[in-house]
C-alpha cells in the first residue's frame, strides 16, 4: 500500500484539537505507513503532541494556521476574512498536492464553501455533493447524495450524484453493480415535483447505471438502494429527521426502562447494547460525510465528534484516496456524459 | 353536544370494511349522540353489521356504492371513472351537507383529488393541506403540514399553510398562541432555497401569528414549535423516513433482544411496553391527517390501519366537526389576508 499523506483541521469542531489529536495517535498506529500533517495553532498543537508523546513524531507535521473558522461563521465571511483558518490552510494542501486528503469536523457550510473555492469540481462535474453511508436493514450501507451542499438542484444535478455515488459504492462498498434509486413521495412515476420527474428520464436513458426508480423515505433503510438520490434540501431534513426521532426513541426508551424496577435493574445489560445500536443509526454523528466531485478527497466529520468518530472520518479519507475516488468519478462522468451525446 | 353525522367509507384501506365496522361499534358507544352513514357495498356490510348486531342501529345509516378505489388507481382515473366508489359518495355526502365528516382510510392521492373535486377550498385558501399530529419530546403534539397533497408550494401557500395549522393547534391542542416554524437545513436566515426564505419574510410581517422562525429535521420532534411547515414534498419524505426508522430501530431491538438468554427471558415484560412506544412513534399509522382547507371535515386514515386507527381517526373527525375547523380556518384566512391588503 502506497503511502499517504492525509491533512486534519485541528480546529474544527465543537470539542477543540485534542480529539483530533486522540484520533490521530490511534491513526498512527492503525496506518503505519501514512503521514500527516496536523493544521491549526502550532503551540497549542505542541502541547497536545506532547501529551500523547508523538512530539517529533517521524510521520507527524504540524503546520501552524493563525485563524480558526467558528461554527457560526457564515461560509462567505469565512471564505474573505479568514484565508489562514485551519480549514482552508488544510484544504490548500490538497489544492497544492500536498496532501492527498482533508479531515475537519468544523462548520459544514464553511468548509463546502472553502473546499469548492480552493479544489473546484472534477471536469464535467457540475456541483460537489456531500454523500454520507447510512445503516441498512441487512446490516450493509448505502449512500445518501445530497445532503445539503445544493439546497437546489436541477436534473443534470441530480443524475451526476447518482453517477457519482455509483462510483463510490463500487470503490468504497465494493457493490459490482450499485442500485440507483431517486428519492419521492411516492414510487409511482407520475408522483413528486419536475425536477425528479426528468431526473427519472434522464437515468432511465442511461445504459450505463443500474437505476431502480423511485423510493420513498420509510424504504431509506430497507436495503433496495445502494446510492439514493436527493437535493440537499430534502437529504438533510430526511436524515436531520431521523436524527430526532432517535434522540425522542432514547429518551422515550430510557423513561420506560425507568418505570419498573425490574427493567431498571435490568439497565445495565440492555441499555449499553442499545446505545451502541443508536450510535449505529446516528449516521453522521457516527460516520463522516464525503464532499465529492471535488479534484481531490474532503471528509466532513461531525462538529460534535469524538475521537472515535474523527478516527472513522480518518479511516474514510484513507479509503476514498486508496480507491483514488476522485479519478474514478471523472472517468465515469466523462463516460456518462460521451453516452449523451 | 349536538348531534352529528359523519360519512365513513368503508371499503377504502387494505384490511376491508371489517375493520371499520369495529371502529363503528365503538364510535356508536363512545359518541352515543352522533349519527353515522357507513358508505360501501350494501349486501357484505349487511352481513358485517348484523354479525356485530348493529342492523337496523338508529344511529347507523347504510348507503350503498357500487364501486371502490383501489390502492393502486391513479388520483385522475378514480375521479373520472369511479363516480360511485365509496370514497367519492362519502365526500359527497359531505359536500351535500348530509354529513358533517368524512373518514376514509383510502388511496391517499385519490381522496385529496376527489375532495379538493367535490368539496373545493374554503374562500381565499389556496391550497388543501395533508396535516398530523407528531409527538414531541414533551409528550405533547405538533401539527406537521403538507404532508404529501402539494408536493410543489409557492410561498403564499406555504404562508397559508401556517395560518390553517396554527387555528388547528388552537382548536384541536388547545394552545392559545401556537408557535409556527418553517422547515429548513439550517436555522439562520440565509440557508435553504428561495420559497422558504420568502415564506419565511411573509411570516415576519404579520402580526396576528407566533412566528418563531427555522427549525431543522432535528428538531421536529422536539417541542420547539406548535406547526412545522413544509411542502408536501419535504413532509412526506421527512415523515416517511422516520417510519422507515422506527422500523429498523425495531427489528434491531428485537435482534439484540434475541442475541442474550437474559434478554430473551426479559422480552415479554419489556419489548411489548417498547412496542407501545413505538406505536406512538409511528404517527401516520396511529393518528389519521386531516385534509385542511376544505368546505369539509376529511380525515385520511391510513391505507393499513387496525380497529384502533380508524377509531381514532373517527374520534379526529368529530373533533374538528366540533370545533367547526373549517369555519375557524375561513375566519382566520379572512384576518390574514385583509391584513396583508
Amino acid at each position: 500500500m502506497a503511502a499517504l499523506t492525509l491533512a486534519l483541521d485541528a480546529m474544527g469542531g465543537d470539542n477543540g484539537p485534542s480529539i483530533v489529536i486522540e484520533a490521530l495517535a490511534r491513526a498512527l498506529e492503525q496506518f503505519p505507513q501514512h503521514h500527516f500533517i496536523v493544521v491549526g495553532d502550532d503551540a497549542e498543537l505542541a502541547e497536545l503532541l506532547a501529551a500523547k508523546k508523538l512530539s517529533n513524531h517521524p510521520r507527524v507535521t504540524v503546520k501552524h494556521a493563525s485563524q480558526t473558522v467558528e461554527m457560526t461563521d457564515k461560509p462567505g465571511y469565512s471564505l474573505r476574512a479568514k484565508p489562514d483558518s485551519s480549514m482552508r490552510v488544510a484544504l490548500d494542501l490538497v489544492a497544492n498536492d500536498e496532501a492527498a486528503a482533508c479531515v475537519s469536523a468544523g462548520n459544514t457550510g464553511a468548509l463546502m464553501t472553502k473546499a469548492y473555492f480552493a479544489l473546484k469540481t472534477l471536469p464535467g462535474v457540475l456541483r460537489p455533493a456531500l454523500m454520507s453511508a447510512i445503516p441498512q436493514a441487512s446490516g450493509k450501507s448505502a449512500f445518501v447524495l445530497d445532503l445539503g451542499a445544493n439546497p437546489v438542484c436541477d436534473s443534470d444535478t441530480l443524475f451526476q450524484f447518482g453517477v457519482m455515488g455509483a462510483v463510490a459504492a463500487r470503490e468504497v462498498l465494493g457493490i459490482e453493480r450499485p442500485r440507483i434509486a431517486l428519492l419521492n413521495m411516492g414510487e409511482e412515476d407520475i408522483k413528486g415535483n419536475d425536477v425528479v420527474k426528468s431526473t427519472a428520464q434522464l437515468f432511465q436513458q442511461s445504459q450505463l447505471l443500474n437505476y431502480i426508480g423511485f423510493i420513498e423515505g420509510d424504504d431509506l433503510f430497507a436495503d433496495k438502494a445502494d446510492v439514493i438520490v436527493c437535493d440537499g434540501f430534502v437529504g438533510n431534513i430526511a436524515l436531520k429527521s431521523c436524527e430526532g426521532l432517535a434522540d425522542l426513541l432514547l429518551s422515550n426508551i430510557r423513561s420506560n426502562i425507568n418505570a419498573h424496577w425490574l427493567t431498571r435493574w435490568f439497565v445495565k445489560l440492555f441499555y449499553h447494547r442499545l446505545q451502541r445500536s443508536w450510535d449505529w443509526l446516528k449516521p453522521d454523528h457516527y460516520n463522516g460525510a464525503s464532499l465529492i466531485g471535488l479534484r481531490g478527497v474532503v471528509i466532513k466529520s461531525h462538529g460534535d465528534a469524538n475521537t472515535d468518530a474523527f478516527f472513522s472520518a480518518i479511516q474514510q479519507a484513507v479509503e476514498e484516496t486508496q480507491q483514488d475516488l476522485p479519478a474514478r468519478i471523472r472517468d465515469r462522468v466523462e463516460s456518462v456524459l460521451l453516452e449523451q451525446d
